[in-house]
């Protein structure tokens, strides 16, 4: 199997711009990648059969795992690897690299689910995690990808999976998103927030994010 | 078994009024109702040993399963039924009214997790579906409702079983919660918005609603 990790590192999360600035979207978008690489570490061990890659925007410094810059949008760069990699014999999971809430148990049984196409649809009808065995599928991660995802496989006749998992679900996008990471996650991006001043707001009707600077 | 449903059954789901008017919010929040029972019986089938109850705030008419009024808050009306129940024989679960996602699978998957506690967080750490095994827990619905369930069993010595899914973490809330419907359900609630206009928008960078009257 090939674990690939998109990871967008210039002008990453353009959404949080509200509450964080560039440099600050950077660090913390690089937290969340360390935290995802920590993640499939943990759920692939040392299984010989698996290699994990970064698939970079541009060229990033200190990762663990092996990288390779693309410059291409997301779904030409994703399409290239499954066109180049004989996915019967080696599989191929896209693990987005936002998934902050992300654990080795909830990939381990991710990448140990059967299926021509197995998906983990992310909130607002994205797919944050893909697993693809059948060779004619590709991706298209514009608009409603998830619902693209099922046409393609149908297209081709090929067995989905639906993955069901919230932590896999949840990409982290925008400031409400902010709320997940410090209530469920205990890796290097909540430490970041929290580093940065940010703690849970219950003082409104919905549990929102605060800033202390 | 004993799986509680609460319904607010009065003035539900203000946070959808930006899109809905009262009526229409009151009939589609039924439909989230009668889908998420339709859910629980075919998670339950016929097991003798499952009573299904919705607990709702008002009188309402043709449910399926009984009900009982309580006009009291959530968490005060929940902990009644905690206290009068001997959940070591006869465990309670506690599954929202408005989990348009939720399926008989999942459902069965949950109310068969052991622990003395098995919490579905929602998003927003909210605590979407509940299962009490420990004689001495009782709820908290308000804010960090999650958090908060988490150390009301630690201060018990109850372990915690933290159930993944994404389908019982999307409660129907607000507007954008809806893309969720349109895209993940085929219940009555997908039904009831379909039949109403809403259909999905894909123009802008997200996708969103959008409804035709």
């Amino acid at each position: 199997m090939h674990v690939v990790v998109p990871y967008a590192a210039e002008r990453p999360k353009t959404r949080l711009s509200e509450v964080l600035d560039a440099a600050e979207r950077r660090d913390f978008s690089r937290a969340m990648l360390d935290d995802v690489l920590a993640a499939v570490d943990g759920a692939v061990g040392d299984d010989p059969d698996v290699t994990v890659e970064v698939l970079a925007t541009t060229e990033i410094d200190d990762v663990e795992v092996a990288h390779v810059v693309d410059e291409r949008p997301l779904t030409t760069a994703v399409n290239d690897v499954l066109e180049s990699t004989d996915v019967e014999r080696d599989p191929v999971a896209v693990v987005m690299s936002d998934l902050a809430l992300a654990t080795p148990g909830v990939l381990c049984e991710f990448l140990g689910t059967g299926g021509d196409v197995v998906v983990a649809p992310g909130l607002g009808a994205g797919t944050n995690a893909l697993l693809v065995r059948h060779p004619g599928f590709r991706v298209d991660y514009h608009g409603t990808s998830y619902l693209d995802h099922l046409e393609i496989a149908d297209g081709l006749g090929a067995t989905v999976e639906e993955f069901d998992s919230r932590r896999l679900s949840v990409d982290i996008d925008e400031p409400a998103d902010l709320v997940e990471v410090l209530v469920h996650s205990d890796g290097s991006a909540r430490d970041w927030l929290v580093d940065a001043g940010f703690e849970l707001d219950v003082s409104g009707g919905r549990v929102g994010i605060t800033r202390n600077v």
